[in-house]
Order: C-alpha cells, then structure tokens, then sequence
C-alpha cells in the first residue's frame, strides 16, 4: 500500500509512520514529492487492513492508497484459469456454455413446482430455482413452504431432470437444505452473512453467492474469499442489481460490475434480471443484454400464472414469455461463442 | 392502496383489475381522469403485499401507490406515545434524558475493556460498547475474541457500572450473548436477516437496531416490526450512515432520516457518528449536530491507543477527545431540552 | 394526481384540502379508506406542480401521489409511433438500422480528425463525433480548441461524408456551432440547463440529449420535453451512466433505464458506453449488451493514439479495437432485426 | 500521483511507463513490492490530469492513485486563514457570526418580497434570498419574474436594508442580475456549467456556490477553482443536499461533507436544510444540527402563506416557524462560539 502524507508533515511525523509501519513487520520507501511525501509499504498481505486503519490513525497521514487487491483465492493474480462449476449433467458455468437457471420466486405447491420445472427445461433452463426458505421485507408477507418447498422441488428435480438451486438463510438450516439441492444461493441479503459464508464454504456444494444490493465489486470478492478461504472452490457470482436514486426500477442492472468482475477474478458471473428490472416487460432485453455483454448465465424468475403468485408476482416471466426470451438468448450466445448447452 | 391504470386501459381491462381486487377480498372504488383511471383499493392491511404484486403482474395496470405505511406496530398511527427504553439503572432511551453508549470497536483485552468503560463512564457515557463477536469484509482480519470477549465485557460492566450493548451476529450465539449483554446489538450487515431478527424478537431483552447501509426508511421500520411482531417491544433504532456516491467519507450520516423516522415511529432513534464518518476528526462535529437535530443518543467507538486498534483504528476517538465531545455534548443537549443524564 | 391525507385528519381538514383543490380549478373525488382518506384530483395538466407542492404544503396531507407522466409532448401516450431522426445521408436514429457515431473525446488538430473520422466511416459508423468546447472538472485542463475545432470537424465531415454531433456548452456559441454542427450534442452536466435546452429547441436541427448523471428518467424526459415544447421534434436520447456508489467504474451504464425509456416515449435512445465506464476495455461488452438490448444506437469515443489524447485518454478506443468491436455489434444488430446501415 | 502497475507487468512495460512520465516533464520514482510495482510521479501540478489519463491508456498499468487535491486555490495548503465573505452590513460568511439568508422560494410579487424581507429581517436573518430567474424541471412551471422579480428585490432590500441573494442561470444575464445583486447564487443545477463559473470569477461580486446534487467534494471544490482562478476570491460554498436511493426527503443533507470541506478548504461553507429536506417539518431540526455542526451559516426558504407559493410550496416556512427556529438557533450559535449577528 502507499501512505500519503498530509502536506506540511515534519519529518518527525514521517520517521513516526516509518516506525509504525516497521513495528507491523511491513518495510518502507519514503519518496519525496514537491508537496507531499509519500510512503511504499511492502510486505506479506496479511496484517495489510490492520496497518491501514493504524496509518489513518496518524495525525500526519493524509490518506492509505491499496495497492493490491484484498482478495487472493477469487483473484485472476492467484489463478488465471477460469474457474468450471457443473451442477447437474448439462449445467456447467464458466465454460463454453451460456448456463439458464429458471423458476419460480417461491415454491408454492408441487403441481406449480414440477410444471415450471418441466417447462423451463422445454424452453432450454439447465437448472430449477425455487425459493422453500423466503427473506421478505413484511413479517405478514408469506415466508415460503420451508421444509415442504424442499421436497417438492426435489420431486420436481425427479420430472424435470434439472439439478436444484434454492437459497440459504440461516446457518440453521444447512443440514436440510443440503440434503436436497444441488446448489447453494446466498441471497443479496446475506452477503455480508460472515457466518453463513462460512458454512457454506465448509461443505463440498457449489454456491450461488448474489451481489449485496449495495456492495461494491470488492466487497462482493471478499464475500466470495470467505467461501474460498473455508476450502470449497465452487462459487458462481451473480449480480441482480444495484441499489440507486433510480425509482422506475426496482434495482439498477449493474452489467458493467458483470465485465470487470470477469477480469478481476476466476469465478464465474451470471445474471439475474428479474430482480433487477422488478418487471417482467424488461426481463428479456436485460437477458438478451447479459448474454451478449459476455456473462455466464443467467437466474430468471417464471411462474405458471404470474398474476397468482405469493410472492413477486410483478417480476415472474409466463412460460412463452420465458420460451420467447430463451430463443433470442440462444442465437446471442452463438454470437458471443456460447452455446446455451 | 390506489392502483393507476395505464392510459387507453379498455373497460374490460378495468373491470379485470377490480375482479382481482376482489378475488383477494378487497373492495375496489373506481374513479375516472381525464387521461387515466385510477382504482382505490380498500381492506385490511393483511395481504396488502400479494395484492400490490398481482396488480403490477397485470397488463393494463400502470403503478400501484401504497396509501399507509407498511409497518403497523412500530407506527406512530398504531401508538402515538413514545416508547422508552431502560438498560441499566441511568440508561434510557426516548425519554428526557440523552443517552451515550461508548467504548471500543473490538473487545481486544481484559484491561482495555475495563479502562475505556471507566474512563467513559467518567465523561458521561451511560452504556458501554464492545465487539465479542465482529462481522469483518476479510476474512483474514481479526474477527473479535467471541466468548472471551464477553466475559470480559462482564467485567468491564462490573468495574464501572454500565450496561453492556454488544453485536449478536449468528442465531445460534444467542444464548451466550444474551447472557452477558445488557441490549443486543443488530449490525448494519445484518438488518434484514430476518431469522436472526425473529430471534431476538422472542428474547425479552432491548435491542439496538442499526439502519442497512443500504436500506430505506421503510425498510428500517419494517426490520423493526420483526422484532415487535415476535412480542418484544423493547427497540431502540441507529442511523450509522448510508452508502452513497460521495468517496470522502466512510458513509454519509442520514441525519434527516433520524428526524423523520421520529416523526414516524414511537421508537427511540440514536446516532453512530464513528461508523459514519470512518475519521475520528469528524465525529465530535457530527455528534454535535445528532444531538442538536433531537436524536435521542449517540454510540460512539472511544480506545484508549486507537493507532494500536485491532479494528476500525481511524475512526475511534481518545479518551480526551471523547471527553472534550460530551463536553459540548452536554451543553447543546441542555439547550435540546435533553439531560445527558 | 392522488393526495394521501394523515391518518386521523379530521372532516374539516379533509374539507380544506377539498377546497384548495377547486381553488386550482381541479375537481376532488374523496374516497375514505379504514385508515386514510385518499382524494382523486381530476382536473387539466398544465398547473400540476403547483398544485401538487400546495397540497404538500397542508399540515393533514400525507403524500401526493402524480398519477401520469409529468411530460406530454415526449410521451408515447401523446404520439404512439417511434420519432426518427436522421443527420446526414446514412444515420437514421429509430429506424431499422443501428446508428452508431464515433470519434475522439476532443478534436485535437486536424489530422487527428480526419484520419479518425475516415477510419470510423470504414469500421461502420454513420456518423463523427469530436468535442471543440469541452466541459472540464478542471480549469487547468485542455478546454478545447472551440472555434478552430469546429473548423476541423467541418474539414472532417468533408473528407468522410459523415455528419457531425458536437457539444453545445453555452447559449453565446449557438449561432457558431450551428453553423458547423449536424446535430446539437447537450452533455450530462447541461441537462437542466434550461436556457440551453430553449435555444435549442428554438432552432431546426436535431438534438442529442445526454442524461445528466444524477438524473431520473423522468427528469430526462422533462428536459425532451423542453426542446420539444419550444417546436424542436428531433431529440434523440443518450444514457452515458449514472453515478452510483461503485468506485471500479467510471459511472454505472443503467441499460434498464433505456429499455423503460423506449416504453414510454417514442423518442429514439442510444447508449454512450465510454463514458459510462470510464476503461476503454469494458467499452466492447458493453456495446455489444446495449445493441442486444435494443438500444437505438451508440456514440463511441475513439482516437488514433488514446495514450497520447488532450482528454480522457483511458477511455478510448483504438482504431483496431473499434473495428472489431462493430463486427460483433453488426451481427448482433441482425438478430436484433436491425442493420448497422 | 502514484501509478500502480498490474501484477505480472514486465520491466520493458514498466520501462515504458516510465519514459511516458518522462515526456510528460514529470520524473518517476520506481517502487518493487512483492507482488507489484508502483511508481511515483514527481513535478508541477499542471499536466496532471492529461499525464493520469495517458497512464491509464497504457496496458500494464492497473491504476493511478492522485497523491495532491486537484485544486489548488481552494485549497488549505494553499491559504491557511479562513476567507471572511461579507455582504452588505451584516452578513459576514466565515467570521465569528452566524449568516443566515432567509426568503421565499420565488419572488412572486413587490408585497411578497418587501414582507418577507421585514419578516426575516425582524427574525434575525442577516441577508435576503428570492429567485428571479428560476430554473425548474418542468416546462410548464411557473419560471420565475425575471427583470421584473430583480426590481422587486431591490425595492425590498430598501425596505429592509438587507443584501440581496439571487441566482444566475444564463451568462447572458450576469448585467442585469448584477446590477440588482449583493452575491450572485449559482445553484447546484449549474455547478459544473463552466462558462457560467468564469463569468463570476471575472466579476467582483461574492458568489454563493451551490453544491450539485451528485457532485462529489472534490467536483465542489473544483467548481470553486473555477471562479478563484479568474480572480474573483469571494465564494461561499453551500451543501444543499445530494441524491440518494432514500425517497423519503427530497434529497439527503450531507452535513458530514460540510465538516470535511472545511478542513479541506479556507472558504466558508453554509447549509440549505429547506431544498435538502423538501419538508417543512424537517427545516428546523436540520438547522440546529448544521448550526451545531459548525457551519458558517444557512440559507432558508421562508414565505407568507406557503400553502399559495408558486413553487416550492411544500418546504417554505411560515414567519412564526421561522422566527421559532432562529431562535434555538441562536442559542445552539452562542455555544458553538459564533453569535447570529
């Protein structure tokens, strides 16, 4: 990291940041500017937030530039080969494939479950979503089937084929969960969960880890970095949009965060615009969008009879809907040298 | 909630959107414009959610408003009198008193703990603050001395008589954290992990609820009424700041928010101005104003070293310039109308 | 528009609101909720605002809820087909084909210009695009070559056939820039420059309106509306990103934003993915996500030699990387049904 | 500046990172840290955005961290002694008194204006504000007197002996408005309308220079460059507010960014709580809290009979509220050490 200092430090003030940076085990290069000096720190990443905080402490200590990255398993630096997750046996992101997750918000009852599951993989889905566990903003709202939302979509898994992605909450309930689905997701409200993090990051599942809705691409790594840190290398990225002044959108797409996250680390990024955009009218030009921006894959939400839903009804694409937007997507994808498997 | 139609909606569109209102056992007042037709819906507030989602999934239907707020018991409609609440023998919040909770980021040792209460409580602070269990972006920074660390929060709460608040960040901690804390504290990060929410909604003792660093207003209210909803009344709200564009500080402290949110809830509301800030230089200006805005207290990080600070170093003040703080403190509080006890 | 009246106002508080209405020459529809009363004003737009912040101004309103579109002329409720705009003898905005204009951040002498300028017509671009009076952060910074650049650009245009859009800063330059300009560029920071918008509104050449980059959708469409108003129909709309909390890129490009604003105004938009984000090598994807999208074009900066360019060097393309950027964005155009002429 | 290379940059890139400094007139000082390298860029301070960008444009660099602020007038380091900005007799920005500048929103008659003047006056207000030329978001809006609305100003100026406060929108109006006005507003619309800054900066009138709505401190302090570097020393920055995702103020007061522009510049820096909050009932208490803070003064938006305003109706105050509030706020002046005049 660099330590600027402020203008007008003695050098008295810079020998006491030299002393505080070698009391760290860290060394330091001082170099003179005409204003100001400035201060290389070098050594071992870790420590490197504690020096930082320690530096800004200083009275003398304008600012504490990162030099680096605070990541190091989700880094390109670390491993440049992109990473494959493969749920399922047609479901791999971060290959040559343009992977579709589809389903509905929330579970609602095993004939919707399996009839979704059915008609997503039709339309050419490679995984079912489908919310048992709910994190709803009303206590009143309905909280998901739990438990029953499980079997069901492993009875729909049972029709369909399609492996199950279905979200986490509470570090609670990772026995049962991981008893039926095939993935993980750790939904933008948790992730900035530590503890939850880390259980998903000692298991052997692949996780779907959302970008918090105002976390920033670092932040969104250094989630990641708890899951990797724990031992499991399995993580895909999605982004759902970002929160902003914006009001005619639920959340603001962030496709931009999608390309630079693909340079900056390993793990595949997939999108998802249903939560994004908040309406289901411009669910198929952001998909279409996502897919030729380069991204992974894609989560959307579909529902037999949207108007009917318990939850998100808004948002939910009907089967041609979902059918219409998946055959765009397809000649995208072979543009962009992806098949959407 | 009033639902407006899309200009050119047929009659037949119209008479689609009352039979859904209908359907879900709401009355339906339709009222013509000169351009568009708008629909009051009118019914118990249960169900209010559903409603507003299915109406937006219809194609005919243009915005659905929301007429009341979505919280009912942290309402002031629902109770006008302000709630107060007590931790510890000089500790209340909402009454005519200002209260301060002060103390480090991280519980980092026995004697550190012990000596910041004491010199705290000798300024005026009336609640102690302390990490045992801390929620850190990287998963290689310290992250807090846990069970340890609350035990000797206890101690520090017996050398110097204060109450003790400290973060509870994972369900399954409740049990240990509930008994040494005097007030759980629910993070920022975790406002809306709403099974954690729910349990300390069914424990009988205060908690502080920090604002998202993302959240609205509403959504605040509603993370609330969790914990109401589950019989514990006994909520205390902290706006910490929020996450916008500007880079020069950590966060910006939302001091209107603090303002309207009294103006909309019975529940007492304080101020963390060292989250905020992310600069100890700025915290005795912000504290200052929280306190001359009406807020009903301050939580403030003090260290007795904060360059030698396991976490958060730049933004924790000296015992001195904590002293000098509630120095000023005190006398805009007199002037609030307010005693800092 | 919908006025919310508190719980609790009381009948004659609902009958003062009732007058203030028909003071404005509106009529009232109360209708009582359980809780809240909601009044419908029916009445002619024009006076809207005022009377909108007068009912906002009454101590028993809660919220006043605007029930269409603020602007009229701009809005596909006002004219349902899709407005074309066409400069030059190729580059149609809004029809069937993908208008795309590109050209350096600043005109810089001129060769640069007509070398960049042929290179882009034979890449594909229909039009040229070169700032002479540039909006600065810094006063210190290269202002433009003004006078003289647009003299270049004129030189440009001669020698590629290309039509020219060129920044208009100041209602004082209108005359001479018409006199070289094929289309008025109005940039971000100029979007509720009022004067500005009505100068060019007055005159009989097309616009390019940038969103400005704190601006909502509906903000945007008002400032349309201000060309529009004055008898100008040739307005094309520009997203160029907004400015969000993420750091990693420049501003945050809201491809949402212009799928919605195709859905409500009949306007052409195209998508400035430079500036957006600020690196030249996140320009491509993001090209490619807007064409996929919809969008009705791009505006591309590109130069001959980037690190060597008077002005936002990072963010531009060389002449190869433009080249093979439009080759991707032709074939994706041809899915998206349209040509890039 | 300090030019961070991308890991794995090889010595010919670094090589050539270092003779582009070279041509630039800047000497680099190369830095090896374990994982990257990091180059320090030492020279005169013009040229520094043109070299940052060049730097950017190069391949093998991953950023450009600026070690020095952008401006430097501005500046602290530049001018240690706060500035003193007096209009009229007694209204000082930046001494030991508190300034406030109070009145409506528009002047919308001679009565109007000349009562609020006596009221605000009597109240203890030190200078007189009222829009003239008025820049709205709508077209259809009422836009203000004019020439018309000046003169009115004028008359109460006369009748109350306070300075009168107005703003310019256009260049082609700085004759009349200065020949009306004691300090010229540039509202926050306009902050970065570059040529209107250097028509101020070239006039010897004091300028009140509002913050924009995403403007970042930085941008702030650069807009005031802009009228500093033509020569004109006379500026007094006010906050007024930023845009956020919060909906429920008009926008959020950012009193942490007023306490950080004071350390970061000489000038006087005041506060808009009426256009931040966009709510009567919210005026007050920012006011204490900006009062409290530390500010230099504020400006408020004060009208006879708000509920009739022509715009801004919702957030003007009555002359009791006013006269209510300038009196805590004088008490809160006195200890802040500053005297209300």
């Amino acid at each position: 990291m660099v330590v600027v200092m402020k203008a007008g430090a003695t050098p008295r003030q810079i020998e006491g940041v030299v002393a505080a940076i070698r009391e760290f085990g860290f060394s330091a290069h001082v170099s003179e500017g005409l204003e100001r000096t400035v201060i290389g720190v070098v050594g071992s990443a870790s420590g490197r937030d504690e020096v930082m905080q320690a530096m800004l402490a200083l009275d003398a200590v304008d600012r504490v530039v990162p030099v680096g990255a605070p990541y190091k398993l989700a880094s390109r630096v670390h491993q440049s080969a992109r990473t494959r997750v493969q749920i399922g046996p047609n479901c791999v992101f971060g290959g040559e494939t343009f992977a579709v997750i589809a389903g509905p918000c929330s579970v609602e009852d095993e004939e919707q479950i399996v009839r979704t599951a059915v008609a997503v993989r039709e339309a050419g889905a490679t995984a079912l979503r489908g919310g048992a566990y709910k994190p709803r903003t009303s206590p009143y709202s309905f909280q998901g089937l739990q438990a029953e939302g499980l079997r069901m979509l492993a009875a729909a898994r049972e029709a369909s084929g399609l492996p199950v992605v279905t979200e986490l909450l509470d570090p609670r309930h990772i026995e049962i969960v991981d008893a039926y689905a095939d993935m993980f997701q750790i939904g933008a409200r948790n992730m900035q969960n530590f503890e939850l993090l880390k259980e998903v990051g000692r298991s052997h599942k692949p996780v779907l880890l959302k970008r918090g809705m105002s976390a920033t691409i670092d932040e969104w790594l250094m989630a990641a970095e708890y899951v990797l840190s724990e031992g499991n290398a399995q993580v895909v990225l999605c982004e759902r949009g970002i929160r902003t002044y914006e009001p005619g959108t639920r959340f603001t797409l962030d496709l931009s965060a999608v390309a630079l996250a693909q340079q900056l680390t390993h793990l595949p990024v997939i999108v998802d615009p249903s939560q994004a955009a908040g309406r289901a009218n411009l669910v198929a030009p952001l998909a279409r969008a996502a897919c030729a921006l380069g991204a992974d894959g894609l989560i959307v939400e579909v529902h037999p009879d949207p108007p009917h839903a318990r939850s998100d009804a808004q948002q939910q694409l009907r089967f041609d809907q979902f059918s219409e937007m998946m055959q765009d997507v397809a000649r995208i994808a072979a543009i962009a040298q992806r098949q959407p498997t």
